[in-house]
């Protein structure tokens, strides 16, 4: 899921996002639409696909991740979160039941239940203390959120899911506790989140490895905030459904660009006066139309265009990834593109620092 | 003609240019191109076109006028300019063989000969020397382009023209007489330039006057950095035929958008909630497809987003006006519809302010 995060994906316009890249669906965070432009004007416009002309299918997170990485003088409480605008130093408290109330003023099509979202490292006390809080919040979020259930036609979406998030920090215990718990909820699919949040790979792999055999089969499973190219497949072999990450675009934006041959950077001198395209593989607008030459000069001389051009290379080659990996599903090929990545993995750098 | 300064015009691929806009041609800078990535480097892929694939057509000024206005100790002599990049620091000098030179390297259409542009005001004596330097370089470059008409084919364009600038300051006297020499040149059109320097309106268009029964009726003539949407069927009613202005991307990007019924400033509270199209007379993607409330978002948010979709509305609008003024001539309806632009001059402040 490319994210969009304050309505829009940074530089795209419907037509590059649905028309181009078929995206079928896109992250947009409920932290930044709270604050600006409000919820409630978003409502008021028709909902979040009204607002921002997207005809695809819209995720909204809790604004937990949003409350714990970015504002100023959070206070958690087993009631919920006091927190400070990044904005304008404004108090605002997010409460399980609250944000699911702004989410159906939003009008998403998936909801994300209010979790706590612990910094790495944590002691395993801290994390089932917060684990617990995270369950208990999800239950109070899916009891308020079906309590509303003779109002939805009042909203701008009458047919929202809402997924409970798993965390635990990095315990597989309580990884694998908390997703039994939760699983109690009967969801329409289930998240698993804290992840991403400075932690070794392997260890992100390993919680995976310890939620998934606790989540239905026949249910969605997201795995948030994640990851490289090489590793969509990883998660795709433990069980993951769906991701989503700023890495394509805002990598993109910094001139780390993601190709079917590894990644290029693209200030580096080597393609100054290079007339090929950027990924001779893939067909998207950028690679039919531009150069890399071309696209270095945009970038070198801070053209606002190179964003654009860059992020719309950098999720059609997600999405590229994610359309193999289907495939290779489809003819039951899966084991040998895992492996394959796996080889690409081991060769290339691509994957050791992003940002 | 927008302005694509920098081998882009802002935010715009060329698909929002060419299959949206149907901009028959467009401005690029010969100043910033020759600082960065270098005319040669443009050359070697194949030129401008090329290299920022652009199947239109494209002007491109001297760099006088950059010289004038963003470089460092420009040294102005009967010779050439001598300057330093705004860039690095790095000295160069342009003479008028030279910036033909360069020109002729980037492959653009019509290029434009080296000129002096003095601010605003100066006294009649040093206009007059200034003008005729002025005068003496368009000779030298026309020369020295026509001296190379052997070679025109190694060059990645070899059908360009080359337009000579009546310069003479605010002094109709000077006009006449810059004019008057400079159609000796036989050349294939002519700019009038040194305007939108700091003048009163009024004075701008007494120049044009001044200048245009100088010019011959079967060239095409070019006045250059104008205007406001009211002000440009007054040029055409002064015989101008072709117009550049970074007003309409540069004040899209400032939140400032032209349309049918005036000025919209973007961040006005008033447009919050606003569902309504930007302009309800525009077919522009920006007016199909988002929302003033959207739109101001996107601004408030500082979302690049904004830039681009802002752009594509005020370029729609100024070629929108030009096809008005063309269309009106076709019907021999040009004097009423000039007489309702000054109407709506009078009752609006859309050209009061634009920066």
């Amino acid at each position: 899921m490319p994210v969009g995060t304050q309505a829009t994906v940074k530089g795209l316009s419907q037509r590059d996002l649905h028309d181009d890249l078929h995206a079928p669906i896109i992250l947009s965070n409920t932290y930044h639409l709270f604050l600006r432009p409000g919820h409630e004007l978003i409502r008021k416009l028709g909902g979040l696909h009204n607002f921002m002309s997207w005809s695809g299918a819209i995720l909204t997170d809790s604004g937990g991740y949003q409350v714990f990485s970015l504002s100023d003088l959070r206070k958690i409480t087993d009631e919920g979160v006091t927190f400070q605008s990044h904005l304008n130093g404004d108090t605002h408290k997010f409460t399980p039941a609250s944000t699911v109330d702004v989410q159906m003023a939003l009008g998403s099509d998936i909801m994300m239940v209010l979790d706590e979202c612990p910094e790495y490292p944590v002691s395993h006390e801290y994390a089932r203390v917060s684990m617990q809080r995270t369950v208990s919040w999800a239950g109070e979020a899916m009891r308020h959120f079906h309590g509303l259930r003779g109002q939805w036609h009042e909203f701008p979406n009458p047919r929202q899911a809402l997924f409970p998030i798993v965390q635990g920090s990095m315990f597989p215990d309580l990884r694998s506790e908390c997703a039994e718990q939760l699983v109690e909820l009967d969801a329409d699919g289930y998240a698993i989140g804290g992840l991403s949040v400075g932690e070794p790979r392997p260890l992100s792999m390993e919680m995976v490895e310890a939620t998934e055999p606790h989540l239905p089969r026949d249910r969605p499973r997201y795995a948030m905030g994640v990851g490289m190219p090489l590793e969509l497949a990883e998660y795709v072999a433990r069980g993951v459904d769906m991701m989503d990450c700023v890495l394509p675009s805002r990598n993109a934006r910094n001139g780390w660009l993601f190709t079917s041959q590894g990644k290029v950077v693209i200030k580096n001198a080597r393609y100054r006066d290079d007339a090929g395209p950027l990924d001779p593989n893939c067909g998207c607008y950028t690679c039919r139309n531009y150069s890399r030459a071309y696209l270095r000069h945009l970038f070198q001389a801070g053209e606002i265009l190179f964003a654009s051009l860059a992020t719309r290379h950098n999720l059609a080659r997600y999405l590229d990834i994610m359309g193999e990996i289907r495939q290779s599903i489809l003819l039951a090929q899966f084991p040998q593109y895992l492996e394959s990545q796996r080889r690409l993995a081991a060769i290339r750098d691509e994957d050791r620092n992003g940002e």
